[in-house]
């Protein structure tokens, strides 16, 4: 299993957000939705050893994460507005502290990337890592920990210090791009 | 300057489809505005460099083919909406056998691969083509040609068949997930 998280410093804790208006009213929803179909999407099926997690860290309310489970979601086309649609209903129900299913393969939880730390072995995109095409598989982690738009944050830069760092080429790319690059390096090793 | 064609088999080559039903009503129009994306857009800015040609083939008039380039290219956001209003901006006025100017950056004619065939030093993606990290980049072609969820089809296969054909990895991917690669390869030759 290998999962993708995107801190969406801007995505919406909220259901609130128009399906017509993603990167405004969602706070770059568009983003976050084109890496769940990165995450998840081969041309012709849905990767079932793959997971997305969204945390959702824009506020009004404490930070969610919803998870996307390539093994179980139905019914998930890669179109924006697909993902953006089971995005809404998780926000829009009731979040406690345990992972609650939104439809199959769909959760929901509060909480955000310290959660996430506790229970995965991470690793991080950061331009002056390794380049990834110089890691072995074996040393590849479970979790690869992305953020949107905007930098990490001195706090989240605090949590992720110790991490291991991986690099994917000289260019700084959107967060969908990037879990494109990596999953051809996870295919490669595999092959 | 690289660019990248992405056949919409099914899309359609009216500007009547609904921005709201991109996949459905548009014929899978948003694979072809995330190949924009893909074609187009760094995190923190546009690829001047690049074009992103779509060849509207799914009906019900001939051809046509949107161009959108990216050293001209204005307002022109990430998310999937942004790419299909251009697109359907361009489709709802009169085409004609040279390139007409939509908005800034982004023309419309009639006819495809053709013509795009024509003009260019083309190549294609085949899973058993020359992998695309052993080819030098003086090798590279000037324009891939890429196909939507389907197939290239019988008499495309024929116009195609002489093209240096290029692979990417074990998996058969999304077009604008094969954008995402071959950029990669290219920034990394260029770096």
């Amino acid at each position: 299993m290998t999962s993708f998280v995107v801190i969406g410093h801007c995505a919406h804790t909220d259901g609130s957000f128009s399906l017509n208006d993603l990167p405004g009213s969602g706070g770059r929803m568009d983003l976050l939705c084109r890496s769940v179909q990165a995450s998840l999407f081969l041309s012709h099926g849905i990767r079932e050893d793959a997971s997305c997690l969204l945390v959702m860290a824009g506020g009004p309310g404490p930070d969610k994460t919803v998870w996307f489970d390539g093994n179980h979601v139905r019914s998930l086309s890669p179109d924006e507005r697909s993902s953006a649609s089971f995005i809404k209903k998780a926000l829009d129900i009731p979040a406690g502290n345990l992972y609650r299913e939104v439809s199959p393969g769909v959760m929901v939880r509060k909480g955000g990337i310290e959660q996430i730390l506790a229970e995965h072995r991470c690793g991080i995109l950061d331009e002056k890592g390794n380049d990834i095409r110089n890691t072995s598989a074996g040393e590849f982690p479970d979790v690869f920990i992305l953020s949107d738009h905007l930098n990490f944050t001195p706090d989240e830069e605090k949590q992720l210090q110790d991490l291991p760092r991986y690099s994917l080429g000289p260019q700084v790319l959107h967060a969908d791009h990037a879990i494109v690059l990596l999953w051809n390096e996870i295919d490669r090793r595999r092959a």
